[in-house]
């Protein structure tokens, strides 16, 4: 019998919207001896991620554990608990991750309530605060980090509009978690959700999510079940808390991985670590401006981990990311919904946010641009 | 700054219900270098796993893939798409897992048509075709192989009740699939689905599913969107089709391991593979036998890769099972349902399903029993 051929991928320096790239010990950590999901040293495994996501959201939510499955299915998880029909929900919209929170939110029979903003702009504060005082608004969702545009959402102002009216806010954090400061409980949000192929410099595999008491409290008081049970945080709860229930059988390899992502964290410090997502930026903003290119969104607004970059006229720009890949193993991604052939977005993110990777991709973006 | 303090798991032999044991050649392939999710080397294994795929399902079915999640959502990705509110659905229930079925029907809003059979003997035909026959049925759903009693359900009967009454079919192949034979277009099984960490010998995370073309149009004809966004057969068959539009992050390590696994089961063979599972559980069966224990199905309807074994009196199971896991490393499940307490369940499974494994955990279990 003939072996089949392995598959033996390409080392490319990730730097699109995310997966980021990934480091050694997170690598080797997903070829350990796999463990069954209710095995003693995998439940204490558990724990040691729970309390790590604690301090990553600067939460003291009990419910904040891995989702199994990626980023998009975090912010399922939050809404199909948190949204009844009926429910009146304003969802702030200035990117495509804004219109998956409003479609989401239909889905489930919810009412949603649009705020619009241009993609590439934040959302006006004010004009949240007004839709959500302009009905019995049960939940306020909006994007941290858009990673279709690359702006940074300021949160306070909206959380406070949203307690002041006696609503739940959802942040979706899948792009700022572990590359810039969340502090959930500070800021007032009830329910939030991450990706681990962003900042955390993990493989997509797992969506981080973190749920309030008040959060609870409506997914337990609900009148029906949530429509997903695969999702459901009453019976999640009842698997990663004390009860170690049966529900269903983690991805123990990938939350090896996850566990060794968020030592690399923790080695690195919080802080340490969100500067050098900053200072990478920085670095790759002057660079830019070197070889003739723009940024799409006002430097005021700009989210460090994700830069859009505006494509020149006359340019291809899926021309030059195929010849970043082929010619420089480089990585970065297009645009998205709105901007798609407008812009590219360049990805500094976990173990990618630093000064080689912007060397590297500011070199072979004038290689593309001269040819 | 002190670095932490590296995990690392203990080797166990895993014959529970999974996961199962799992090659070298796949965890490493789970620690190659990450690739993006549109990259053309990653959209170039996805091809290849789905065409692997189908040979496993024994299937010309397009709309064949791994769903971005474990086994369970592989269950939800099926019955979001293919139940609509009001629908008629008969639930064929032997076990958990068909609990969990009727359960899912019934938050979808479908009327779900209960067919029960006690736990550890399989659905009677005549009662599923009668059940079938009794209204306007949409959808029958059934467990090929119950995880939770060992019962492997003969689908031929139940497929020509469905098909004469115009119903789609539904079959958990989360046990079977990779270790007995799963046939879907010979037996006109329309959707299906299964899980990575049984048979395949892989890590948990991903749900193999594969949907007919009839199982396809009642998806695409829904008068409402499914309540799923991330499951939406309609947006997963544009990213994993030739459109490749961006649903999701795919899993990209977990998808590296999938590959090696198939690589796994068609380097031995689909039969040769078979018959391993059938070899294994046949030496277990005598094996058992002479330290005194019984399984609790008929032999007629045992599924081989995975055993239910009767509990003595006077015996604490689970500090059996405790003795096993801290002595000998071996880890086997306990009850679920209404079996909890009364059996232990041994799976040989995958890489697992051999003649080793059975001397291990009789000898290990004779040692537990005389202590």
């Amino acid at each position: 019998m003939t072996e089949r051929a392995p598959f033996h991928p390409t080392e490319v320096l990730l730097l699109g919207p995310g997966p980021s790239p990934v480091s050694h010990r997170v690598l080797a950590a997903q070829s350990a001896p796999v463990l069954g999901h209710l095995d003693p040293e995998f439940l204490g495994l558990m724990d040691r991620v729970k309390a790590d996501l604690r301090a990553l959201f600067s939460t003291e939510n009990d419910f904040t554990l891995p989702i199994s499955a990626t980023g998009s299915a975090g912010m399922e998880a939050c809404i199909v608990n948190l949204v009844e029909p009926g429910d009146r929900v304003v969802v702030g919209i200035h990117g495509v991750f804004g219109e998956r929170m409003k479609d989401l939110v239909q889905r489930q029979g919810g009412n949603a309530i649009e705020v619009r903003a241009d993609y590439g702009t934040a959302l006006d504060s004010a004009a949240m605060a007004q839709a959500i005082a302009n009905g019995d608004t049960k939940l306020v969702c909006f994007v941290h980090a858009e990673t279709s545009t690359g702006v940074l959402q300021p949160p306070e102002p909206i959380c406070a509009a949203a307690k002041g009216a006696g609503a739940l806010v959802l942040m979706d954090c899948v792009t700022s978690l572990g590359g810039t400061r969340v502090a959930l409980d500070e800021w007032g949000v009830d329910a939030a959700y991450s990706g681990t192929q962003k900042c955390l410099g993990v493989p997509p595999g797992l969506s981080p999510v973190s749920f309030s008491e008040a959060a609870l409290e409506k997914a337990r008081n609900r009148k029906n079940k949530p429509t997903s049970w695969y999702l459901d945080v009453n019976l999640l709860s009842s698997y990663w808390g004390s009860d170690r229930v049966y529900h269903h059988t983690a991805p123990i390899s990938s939350i090896y991985g996850l566990a060794a992502g968020l030592d690399d964290v923790f080695d690195e410090g919080m802080e340490a670590r969100f500067e050098r997502h900053r200072a990478a930026a920085q670095s790759l903003y002057t660079e830019l401006e070197t070889i003739g290119l723009s940024c799409l969104v006002p430097e005021n607004l700009r989210t460090p981990m994700l830069t859009s970059v505006v494509v020149p006229d006359g340019v291809d720009p899926g021309a030059v990311q195929k010849h970043l890949r082929s010619a420089h193993h480089i990585e970065v991604g297009g645009g998205l919904g709105t901007l798609k052939g407008k812009v590219w977005r360049i990805g500094l993110m976990g173990h990618g946010a630093r000064e080689t990777s912007v060397r590297r991709v500011v070199t072979a973006l004038r290689d593309a641009l001269a040819r």
